[in-house]
């Protein structure tokens, strides 16, 4: 039995998993993929502080490695169920079940892509999918923006304080956004607003430099020359595992309270996987310190 | 006219002038003391992801660098007045005058001291202030707990699933803390509550061995053998020079909403300064970031 079980080995989990650990409890955290979350397909991280300019790789090598330095028990596995017993969890894998008094979720989110020509190529060479972390590159250059949602917008603005020209590319005439928000950007000077369009194809040499874009109801197409493209066509939480639970909103997010626990006793979710406005690391691991701390008085 | 000025260089204020200076924001940011905050007396730092151990002094030069290659500028001075005006705010030093669009309250707090004889000697060696980060250094050692609020309590619960025995001591018979906790803690076989008495004087060599303990009410004093010692009589924030604006609690600490927004728009406050459960670095961190990012969006 142990005593906290993380599920995700991100920021979140991994913060989690040095509160708890130091608190001396019996921690194991499930991984199925490389210890880092989205920090590991992050070339550079350039806003996590004490870090200055760090590889995404290094900085989250360096924090599974202090949780392993810990004896926190790493299980390389996906889980697949978490059924709640009446003095605690079952954790179940696809061949090994654990059981745990606390369970803690931390297993973020994915970005959805464009999944269009030339997109893998310039991946973290112009394709990004955080203007927060990414945005300071791409200074008085030319950028564009995909998406619709509140997302988009509110990127958009963001770039447009940081880029000479800002192209915001959507599918369709109305925005998903926020007609406020949507009212922002459109008074931006520096945005260009390119409408009905989708995005045939991301083309450049070392780094991404033009994309082709479709307008879906005259059928035209157009080259623009960017340096960079944000891409904000959602997020998936990845919240399968717990559907059964009744613990999500309708976009799959995790429900937690300030405590950031769920409304199943001892089970804790924390991080990009939870309903919140700021996905950063420094979010990240904050909610997992907490989550984790009201664990152990929980425990206690 | 600064976009934003940030008082105090601690992890709250060093992050939100990360964040707001990658945004291409004009930041200052003021401290009258040595930049990092509560990490600077801060022997050795373990719970700060992606660190492992690092000495206090090296984490907050560390972020204190990172800030200043952003081109932030540092104010090297005490603010001593917050002036609305208008269209922003008059930021004064004791000699001097600054004008921002919107001002980040990141000045922390400071520890209340028990102000008795070896105190400064075995400061960060054997006496601390924060048992989740200092805790894990006593495992399987006798320690001792100094308050009876429920900072007291959390902490002397915290410890007792460390220390082999946590001794409480209190100056009176009755606890300030909320009467559930106390509960929990006089449930605990590994302490032992010391009440209506006061610490003497910290004894040892080259770290804390022992405590003289005094009873207020007979008289009789106590050597008792400790490794460590945390202190728990109460923090201080730093608030004295926003008094007159009327955004703080009964205890001086500043209240804000989920935007980290005081009640005067405009005005954030961030970090150990606000109304809030944990104080941690990482807690720090996050505040710092999540009022840039609104700071920034208020800007647009």
């Amino acid at each position: 039995m142990y005593d906290i079980l993380i599920v995700g080995a991100g920021p979140a989990g991994l913060t989690a998993a040095i509160y708890a650990a130091r608190n001396n409890k019996k921690v194991g955290i499930f991984e199925g993929n490389v210890p880092g979350g989205q920090i590991v397909v992050t070339a550079t991280v350039e806003n996590y502080p004490g870090f200055g300019k760090v590889d995404g790789p290094d900085l989250a090598y360096s924090m599974f490695e202090q949780v392993m330095n810990l004896g926190v028990e790493l299980i390389g596995s996906y889980v697949s169920e978490i059924i709640k017993t009446e003095n605690g969890f079952i954790v179940k894998t696809e061949d090994e079940e654990f059981q745990a008094k606390v369970v803690i979720i931390a297993t973020g989110t994915s970005q959805k892509r464009l999944e269009v020509p030339g997109e893998s190529d310039f991946e973290n060479r112009g394709i990004s999918w955080c203007a927060i972390c990414d945005g300071s590159l791409y200074k008085d250059k030319v950028v564009a923006v995909v998406g619709g949602g509140n997302s988009a917008m509110e990127e958009t603005i963001y770039l447009s304080n940081l880029a000479s020209k800002v192209y915001l590319i959507h599918r369709r005439q109305q925005f998903r956004a926020e007609p406020h928000i949507v009212e922002k950007v459109k008074k931006l000077e520096n945005v260009e607003l390119v409408l009905d369009s989708v995005v045939e194809e991301f083309i450049g040499d070392q780094s991404l430099g033009k994309m082709r874009i479709r307008n879906v109801k005259t059928g035209q197409e157009r080259i623009i020359e960017v340096s960079g493209c944000f891409e904000y066509v959602g997020q998936i939480p990845a919240t399968d595992f717990v559907k059964e639970l009744g613990i999500t909103d309708e976009a799959g997010y995790i429900q937690v309270d300030n405590n950031f626990e769920t409304k199943i006793e001892n089970l804790y979710a924390c991080g990009d996987v939870i309903v919140k406005n700021v996905r950063q690391i420094v979010t990240a691991t904050n909610d997992g310190a907490i989550a984790a701390l009201n664990a152990i008085k929980k425990l206690s």
